[in-house]
């Protein structure tokens, strides 16, 4: 199979100019799209696309992959007038960090072409981000998950496939849902706790000492409180539901052990800390 | 200054056998002591130490620098039965985690001997534990906090910072109290949030999925959570009242956060997180 040329990358931050410049380094022509004026000039300067258009339209029209790589407020909008201009063979992702609600969007804003639209999520987040942080070896080694719904095209499924194995990366097909509950979990909730204690010790009389004092392990903790605050404030309310039903999740099992570090009970918080450091410890070497 | 020589390490784990390592480098003889046999025979084939003692009077007798390097649970026991065996002009610091409590169990037990007794804790843990993560260089660069009370003497402190200084060490005071506040915040609580959502995830149907598709983000946040349990419920029992005003803290403010997702309330998403990006990307760079 060979890949489709030319692409349109619609948003050129870390993740579009990344799968930009991948695609470029794999010899397919790149149209860039940016909102932002500057993002979109920066793009072209760093070498991370062959052209910028316009609008949205003339990126769109000449492209036979589509590449929605904007934060996840903006992709209804911006799938809503990419519609109209999509060739008739052209297929549509995006990189979006939750699916069911693209997927609906995608439902009620595409027409016909939702058949050839595949909602994905690469997880190759970071925390710096633009097109400065953008590096055509991002995707390799890290994993895409696809999550194609009812309406979409097994041809369309594989011409996306395509592109991201084409960047070295590795494609894990779940459902939507499946997806968004995982998720929140794993990555919207971490992001929410290093968030909020960074922010919750800033405000702390505390606060030059304590970050005077911190180390290595609250450097790692948060690191990802240092995520664009855009797009996580987009994540957070696109999979509110299931970020809500994980952080209350959590919020009971803090309290729990609360309560075990309140009655002094050590065995418990033992048995507590035991469990998470064996469990952490296999995972680590999977 | 001349460095004490020679010097005795109770408790040959990650920093005791570290520091018994390093003063080796630095040409100063170490008597080993651990309690559990295999330790103090592998820390001693691994040549932490030059030789090992068969009892705590046996290590303590011939020092001029004793060095306490257990969980904190066991200090209290240790330094009570090394009080009698203490030579007149002999020194003895600690790595406790936490401050107060040991300085407590010090004015308890130590006799004459608390004013040469000074509290330390160098910031130097790491997921791994035990003699075999030992390593000579492991304080280069890293800070170590001294936390001196009204008794202790400044001959004995001069000499406890000359010994961090010689391994390559910063050293701060600080008094115990506001150690213990400020490590509550930026080290206790940090831990006890990535035991707690390990445990969270792992025990959830979605377990075996959720650690499956878990990414760089993730793995950063909760590498502190394969720490020693046994280390940090100790930790986390001796500094409960502070540790405890942190989770009490960090609560409020999650509720904080979980109630403008309710609400959809973005702007104040923002907000927060912008904050906390911003203080975050800052001290990353002090």
């Amino acid at each position: 199979m060979t890949l489709d040329d030319p692409i349109a990358v619609l948003g050129l931050g870390l993740i579009g100019g990344s799968f930009a410049a991948a695609a470029r380094a794999a010899g397919v022509k790149v149209i860039g799209y940016d909102h932002v004026a500057a993002t979109a000039a920066r793009a072209l300067e760093l070498g991370l696309v062959d052209r910028t258009a316009p609008s949205v339209p003339a990126a769109v029209t000449p492209a036979r992959l589509v590449v929605v790589a904007t934060p996840v407020g903006q992709t209804r909008a911006l799938l809503a007038e990419l519609a109209s201009a999509l060739a008739p063979d052209a297929v549509v992702t995006d990189v979006g960090s939750t699916k069911a609600n693209v997927m609906a969007a995608a439902a009620e804003v595409l027409g016909p072409a939702l058949e050839r639209f595949v909602p994905g999520h690469p997880m190759a987040g970071r925390e710096r981000h633009g097109p400065d942080a953008a590096e055509a070896s991002l995707f390799r080694g890290r994993r895409v998950l696809l999550t194609p719904g009812p309406a979409t095209s097994a041809a369309a499924l594989a011409r996306v496939r395509a592109a991201w194995l084409a960047m070295g990366a590795t494609v894990t097909e779940l459902d939507a849902d499946t997806h968004d509950r995982v998720l929140a979990g794993v990555s919207h909730l971490p992001h929410v706790l290093a968030y909020t204690l960074v922010d919750e010790l800033a405000a702390a009389p505390d606060a030059s000492l304590s970050f005077a004092l911190a180390a290595g392990g609250f450097r790692d903790f948060t690191r990802i409180a240092a995520s664009s605050p855009e797009m996580w404030r987009d994540v957070a309310l696109a999979n509110r539901e299931a970020l809500l039903a994980a952080l209350d999740r959590f919020a009971a099992h803090l309290a729990t052990v609360r309560g075990a570090l309140a009655d002094g009970d050590g065995d418990a918080l033992y048995r507590l800390f035991d469990r998470a450091a064996q469990k952490r410890a296999q995972w680590s070497e999977s």
